[in-house]
């Protein structure tokens, strides 16, 4: 089995076929990984965070959990998850995002733009691109108060999650670039396909 | 000012102008009204769950927070609010939500359909409608578990929240269909834009 590597900071989109499993790997520990899906074969299908939620009544999905579309239809079903804490409430770090809450004068292009990037050889717009699953990030979130804090990912070295394609899809799947989300220091991603 | 009244299990779209205020009113309390807004001159700019709690670090969104759009420009600021939950988490109930979540054979259109049906002649796709703010909704989280659970409203007859335009919109709003999120008593919402 092929272990891709995504190389700090930067993106990536492929097709899957329905059946086929993704496997996302941390491999030095604490790095978060966007992921975004739409239907290969109408992409104005897409993966909904809202969606989702609603349907597992939880935000923190783990194994056996479904990840739907904006068309209710069944995108991901988590299989092994060693982390068990992702985010699916925070759009991917972008230009703008950087600018707004790092302060940063000359910002990178952020999650938002690798997947803009990856996705356009497939003909996806950035306007198309939703909330993503924000693999192995770790956002608390204060019940009482709703505050939403980033902290470092738990993913030790080595860490996996696998997500089975129940639908025939295009992935987009990053490094991510914020720092406040990988504990700042920028790793890679690694992911294979089975 | 006129007061508009949207019957029950149902829904409006209507154009704002940057600098006009539009207020929601619960009539009768407890009801949920689901508002999702564009770009009146460019209707691939849409409100974002996703960017606006980022930017908020909160979900709990109330007088002085902003909604953001996927472009991060900013679509509303909250004025005067009676209420102070609300939700931006929970897709609009649709009517394959009514059959998986409620069991319902022959579903409601639901607010999905609803904002679909308001939203068309504007030339709006329903594969464009984002996750929706719904003014009223009350989903509690459980920081510790993940869990999201739909509780009724906190709105009593006559609260109202105000949303300020920061551009031009096309905006559609409902009187939400789903029992669970109106305690099980289906009403009107109103509104008005000055």
């Amino acid at each position: 089995m092929t272990i891709h590597t995504i190389a700090p900071r930067s993106g990536v989109a492929f097709r899957m076929s329905q059946g086929q499993r993704l496997t996302v790997i941390d491999p030095e520990g604490e790095q978060v990984s966007d992921l975004v899906a739409f239907n290969a074969h109408d992409t104005d299908e897409w993966l909904s965070s809202g969606r989702s939620l609603d349907y597992a009544s939880t935000f923190l999905l783990t194994t056996g959990d479904t990840l739907y579309s904006n068309r209710s239809s069944p995108m991901f079903v988590i299989g092994r998850d060693d982390v068990g804490r992702h985010d699916f409430l925070l759009a991917p770090c972008s230009k703008e995002m950087f600018a707004r809450l790092y302060g940063h004068t000359e910002p990178h292009r952020g999650c938002f733009g690798n997947l803009a990037a990856a996705l356009a050889p497939h003909g996806i717009d950035p306007d198309r691109i939703p909330t993503a699953f924000n693999v192995f990030m770790n956002v608390q979130v204060d019940g009482a108060t709703g505050t939403l804090s980033v902290e470092p990912p738990l993913s030790r070295p080595g860490d996996a999650t696998t997500f089975e394609a129940r639908m025939d899809l295009i992935v987009a799947l990053t490094a991510c670039s914020a720092g406040m989300s990988n504990n700042f220091r920028f790793k890679p991603i690694q992911y294979s396909i089975a």
